[in-house]
């Protein structure tokens, strides 16, 4: 089978992540080109990975006739443009989250792509993560029966700082986004109801900065199930990401990966590892799986497994879980539009 | 120090209870009488005991001037003026939880309480439970810094009859309840509003009785922590009961209890035990110990670790969860009277 | 069905954890007399526990013919003797462990039991643990397969005294003995040879006695099955009880018991309990089941689970490991009579 | 720094395994050639890993003077015969173990190594194991004290043809090495004397063929550690990994790794992942580092971490196993020549 000739639009954290999945795993890829406004990054990452042709602009990216898909690593507001300029140059297009922080836009990508006919796989790499697959495995097999309640915990090692926080568009779209993902994936639904309590435990600085960091969030789904989830910008122990899903023939517990499995016993007391450092130890071999996926779904012209519907709702759920804040009530899914 | 010397008010599975505790484990009392209107539980409670008095009508327990102290064990709706003759009895009192269903009743008991000068602990047991007075202790030794987060787990390995939940006041009051005054324990601080979210994912009948089986709270508190309670009337795997504490340098999670240790790894798994198997299992410790607690307070003239104020304020929640789950609203503590 | 009616000969410690277990959980049998050469012992005992009578001499408990049952809980070197004693006047015997320090006299002993049509029952408690009891319950289910491997660790809290191991007849007799004895009940079979090493890296003046304070034992089983015991007088963290059984179908592990459940994440690491401080705390729920079967065993007139035989077996295994050690040779069991 | 040109001596399994590690993980290192008599295999790993040049003579590889090192993942009889040549041609080399199944032949190569002044790394690679390693960090750390005993499990999931049996050498030499290697690192002292254990409990025909499936060995290192190593062909539930490490100030247990960290809670039971399937699945990392330190060494010319010295001794301790069962007795390693 031929290989998929990859170009890579912008070479911060995630644009090498990816390199690094395609480079030292997917031999059914290669990555001929990569672009970023700093000519300083895109080179540096072109020579770790050995990629051939470095961009500043990366229309010469879409220009390229011989690359079949791009990794649209850029800044989250030009995501939905590059998205659509990509689709009418004829590329699959591989996101990252969020596509769009407003719903119109994301509406407007998406009739574009389906236009265009091309593939759109969105960044929600969790649902790749070992663990939660697991989870969702046992749902689709029946073992977990009806599924009644979904509780998702996730919190960061380190708070950003409260700068960045005042141009995140907030932490529901920049940090819980990901656990509003990871809701729909466990309960195979659709939110119909979001009610949010956000509160500043960690910095006042960021209270200041108009921003949370601490929150917890109630969805209603329409097959029934209820998630939970709690949020927070600093855990002292590390980052904290655990899903349970508890359903009428069982309940599924993922509980956080550690570097070891050893257990210390002294004078004090039985001591063991403190959670993987951040997302990109914890996560990384769920980075390595959504790209692998990618590539497959472009290889085998099959449905990608993140689709732009599936980035859609947890905009939604975001914007709606700000409204139920601001208001102190719980706010149906429609009133978001 | 002289022996307390106590009645017991009720000879149903609750007495039987806390007369084995007594007999087995509190050398400091002894059980002088135990009353029910049903002569023949008494009686067979008295032998299985060793209790030299049964009567049918507690008055004469009440009316016996050597008895010291009372446990109230009789039906809910008995609690309260039982309570209050008690007091005016001069009998120290351990009441069951709830002490009614009513706020007004409970208020007009604390009057009476008051008055008379005697001792009324509530039967919230579970502050006494191993695992959760250890997070507690932890984070009054300050090992967990300011709490931010509460999750409560509570779910039960078989649901009520249906009948039995017409006539139960209904989930909150009935079950919630404990986790109502767990989340208080732990948090150390008011409850100022609560939202819940109801559901029947178990069995249609108890929906059809006007309750519910399944529940999400969202409790926020004066010192800005929050809790998250989840409940359901059946979990398959048996009686879930767990307690997480987030705070600022740290977090303590409590796991189930088991009945062994054992792992046994085979063709298929590593299997461990499922948690105990209902309330008696579980938290047979934290019976004798509140028991304990009761009779120290009484010979040592100290007060009791759980008071009618803190027996108050799980039913004023609990109220304000059915409010709430009742309106689809957020509903403020202060609403409750 | 008629009480058993109890003796107990010794007010020491293991006599007073027996007197603690029947009166409180065992109403099928009474104690009615306490005895104990101090006598101030045996009155505390009693005073403690109810039991009405209190003597000095022994004796004054195997003329009593009101008495069913005696529990020998005297010094080691007395238990032959007094077995033999009370089997003559018609008692019941639970013997604590271990029955003597030599075979002839265990052997003389088991004559005068088996002639008296009385019962014997040893103190081997560890096979009532809940862990070691379900492991062994897997086994004899078939679960566990044919047993191939044992594994058991066995360390103390605190070392004895100089003093005491130079009088307490060797690590192997002292302490390691319910460890062969644990090995031979997972086994289900007869120990056909030992090869045993010591060591004393805790306490030089443990050596100096002559003893020593570390050891690894290998035994092998007619069955094929080879067990490992590994003890130290001495681990920092605290006692370290814990068995593996590893047969054709799959393996149980025990790991240790603790007071909670809790996991404690803080900025250092995850921590948990420490193992139950010492066999008082550890073993507790298995002294109440041995001497609950004992009492069966005498009621329903069956067999008690841990015979004379039983007794004699950890003996045999001890000397050859003794022997095994100072000639630093396997030591085949039949080598000792 | 000029990247460390390697060439891959042997084509099977293992060799693309380091084949692996490298082109994904170790950009300091280049694969420029590989070799194997059966060229299909050279040939497509090469096409796997994009390695330019292919042999049938591993001679070619030595005769490359571009070439820095070599991999030697020949067959057991060639490794010491190739790495004189090797080394005589100056190259560096990584050799798999064993390095030969004799002592003389060893003490052979060693001499030419030394005359040579080429590096020299033997695989041993669960040393680089991230649970293995962190035992030893902790007793490097001084956090264990002075080790007393070291407990290694190390069981496959299924047991090798009696055929392989017949050829490997005998369990001790074939499968026990790596225990006995691992005891050697934990221990940090020398092996003084063996006692083995066999027996036959999985496969009668391994039996046959003149080898064990089952073993149990104690070790006595000089500064006074025990070592007990456990051993079986065949785990009904997987490959059993786990390493214990007690000394006087503490414990360290390394439990398995798994794939999930998901408990999954039933009817049934509490189920969590049975251990990764076998030595790919489990030590792949360890692979990756053990190259990873191999090339570093030659880079920055330091010592490498498992030196021909390292290679030898588990070499004497399974000769010495052997003598030890056949002759049913402990074995000096100083008998061992």
């Amino acid at each position: 089978m031929k290989k998929v000739r990859i170009g890579i639009i912008g070479a911060g954290r995630i644009g090498r992540v990816h390199a690094q999945s395609i480079t030292n795993g997917i031999p059914q890829a290669e990555i001929v080109a990569i672009s970023d406004p700093f000519m300083e990054a895109a080179k540096k990452a072109a020579e770790t990975f050995g990629i051939p042709n470095t961009y500043s602009d990366y229309h010469e990216i879409l220009n390229d006739p011989s690359i079949n898909a791009v990794l649209i690593c850029s800044p989250t507001n030009t995501h939905a443009d590059i998205a659509m300029e990509a689709a009418r140059a004829g590329k699959h297009i591989f996101c990252e989250k969020p596509i769009d922080t407003t719903v119109s836009k994301i509406l407007e990508t998406q009739k574009v792509i389906k236009e265009s006919g091309v593939k759109m796989q969105i960044g929600f790499n969790r649902r790749f993560d070992h663990n939660f697959r697991r989870i969702r495995a046992l749902t689709e097999e029946g073992k977990l029966g009806k599924v009644q309640i979904i509780k998702i915990t996730s919190r960061d090692p380190e708070p950003p700082s409260p700068e960045y926080a005042k141009n995140s568009g907030g932490m529901f779209l920049d940090m819980t986004i990901h656990d509003f993902d990871m809701a729909c994936f466990q309960a195979g639904s659709e939110v119909t109801e979001v009610f949010a309590v956000g509160a500043v435990t960690v910095d006042p600085e960021i209270g200041k900065a108009g921003d949370i960091d601490t929150a917890v969030i109630t969805l209603r789904f329409e097959n029934g199930a209820i998630a939970i989830i709690d949020n927070c910008r600093k855990a002292i122990y590390g980052y904290d990401q655990r899903v349970e899903v508890f359903g009428t023939n069982g309940s599924a517990i993922a509980e956080n990966d550690t570097e070891t499995t050893v257990k210390f016993s002294s004078k004090d007391s039985v001591c063991s590892d403190k959670p993987l450092y951040f997302f990109l130890e914890r996560y990384m071999q769920s980075f390595g799986d959504e790209m692998r996926s990618f590539i497959d779904a472009i290889q085998n012209q099959t449905e990608v497994p993140v689709t732009i519907e599936d980035g859609l709702k947890p905009i939604k759920i975001a914007i709606a879980a700000k409204k139920s804040m601001l208001e102190n009530r719980p706010v149906k899914l429609s009133e978001i539009q």
